[in-house]
Parts: structure tokens; sequence; C-alpha cells
């Protein structure tokens, strides 16, 4: 997270951003699960993450340029929201998710939404990334009519879950 | 590095390998650098790799099923070769690369060949994939002619390097 890296390396530089488990999950739940809020995070993380180790990786990716945090007014809740570089993880996750489910043990219910990314390849990423950028950023996506990505990855997952 | 993870998600599955930053860096140094021998990659190491750490994470990266330990006669030294699951991170390696070009500062001379990985797209992805094939698993690859992405990655890297 230091602005100096240890190497000017571009597979470095991003490593020193992202190169830590719990900060790689933090972005996913939010990136796929919408999590906003701190509570929301850490009552929902599957891995369990600790609430000392969350507030310290909300606290870097702020600082990093990763996560903005919405201005709200004394006594409410926090807003975390992805920025342009965080939504342009997108690729990055898709491929560790692909990766995951063709060498490691994983869950059904976990599964779908990363086989659903898999399966859709850089054209779904793209338009994930549009979708972020609408809800994270208020950028108006372009197809407005079309059933948007997210729509798909919430019906997979909420089918799996129905499953199981 | 632990058979069973903290969850069954893929990209934590992924995660739970090779989500530590010199876990990632050991294995840049093996695929972009072919650095084999335990003194080559710690004496290569533009991060400045710690002996000590750089031992437990080849260790590690062996119990993981990443690298495999060549055979050798007492007293050689051992050779450490990518493993199959490790040669399809190349992707993922061309992904965080990509990124951190567009996201992070970074040296020229550390910059050409994730520059060329980006450019060239899944195809060159592929085609570096089955140059690792052939010369860590000795599967030979097609198209044996063509110039090799290797050598194209290597040109790129020494035109660099004479520049700066």
């Amino acid at each position: 997270m230091r602005d100096e890296g240890r190497s000017g390396c571009p597979i470095n530089a991003t490593i020193e951003v992202i190169g830590d488990r719990w900060t790689l999950l933090v972005l996913r739940d939010v990136m796929f699960g919408n999590r906003r809020y701190f509570r929301e995070l850490l009552a929902g993380s599957e891995e369990g993450i600790a609430s000392n180790i969350l507030a310290d990786r909300l606290k870097r990716l702020v600082a990093a340029g990763m996560l903005s945090r919405a201005d709200s007014r004394p006594g409410q809740k926090v807003e975390y929201r992805l920025t342009e570089p965080a939504i342009q993880l997108v690729p990055i996750m898709a491929q560790l998710g692909a990766w995951g489910l063709r060498h490691r043990p994983t869950t059904k219910r976990l599964r779908v939404r990363a086989e659903l990314l898999a399966e859709g390849g850089p054209e779904l990423w793209a338009e994930f990334m549009a979708e972020l950028r609408e809800s994270h950023l208020g950028i108006p996506r372009p197809d407005q009519d079309r059933p948007t990505a997210t729509h798909r990855l919430a019906q997979a997952y909420a089918a799996a879950v129905a499953e199981s």
C-alpha cells in the first residue's frame, strides 16, 4: 500500500495494492455482493474476517484509492464505494475465480457466479464493469433495456442457494 | 496453502494458494525470468526477497503442487519447475501486469514484458503457456517453426535494458 513500491514491475505494483488475501476478499464482497457497509461486510464474510482486520483493510483501500467513503451526516453509517481502478479489477477477479474452479475444491453455492463469469468472458466482464460504474460511480450504463449481468449473476446465485 | 480453505469460493480458493505477495513474485520469476534455482531466484529478485522467505515459499509452492523439484543427485542443486496448474496462472499474471501498467507507477525496463503480454492478449498467453509446457514439463509445443513468445518477450526486455 506504499506509494513507492519495492520494484517498478507492473505485477509487483499491483500486488503491492491488492496482494493481501483479506484485501482481495473485501473487494470481492463489495464488487459481487454489493456490500457497502462495515456491518454488512463483517456479518456476510464467508471467510469470517475479524473486525479489526476489516477496519484496517477498509482504511488501506481508501488510502490506496480503491474505495471511496461516501460522505454521510454525523451518526450515519459510512458507505464504501468502488473507484474506477477497483472496478478495473473485474478481469483479475474473473481469472482468479476461473483458476480456482479448475484447480481447487469449491462449494457449489459459491461457485455459480465464478462459472458464469468464466463462461461469459471479456464481454460479460465489460458489461458487469459498466454496471458497477453506474451503481458505484453514478455513470449511466449504455443499453439500459438489456437485462443486466448483475441481475444474471444474482439469479444464478439465488438458484444455487435454493438448491442447496 | 491448506487443503481445506476458509470458504469454498473459487476466488478465495485461488487466493489461499497464491494470495501472498512473495508467493506470486517467486512464481513470476520462475515463469518470466526462467529462474529455476534457489541462488538465481535470490540474487535476481528485483524486490530483494530474503533468503528465509524464499526458502519458505518454495517449500509451500512444492507442497501446494505449483512447483516440482527435479530430482538431482546428492550435492547437486535442486531445480524447480512449474507444474500445469502454475502454468495456467499466466492469464492472471498478464491481468495483474495490465492493471499495474494502467494504475500504478512502473519502471520502463520492468514494464516492457507486461506491455507485450497486455497487447498480445489471450492468443499470446496461450502461446506462452505452450512454451512453458515444453520447457518445464517436456511437452512439445505445436508450431515449432514459429518464433516463440518467450523469444519476443526476452527481446523486448533486452532492448529496454539496452536503452536504460
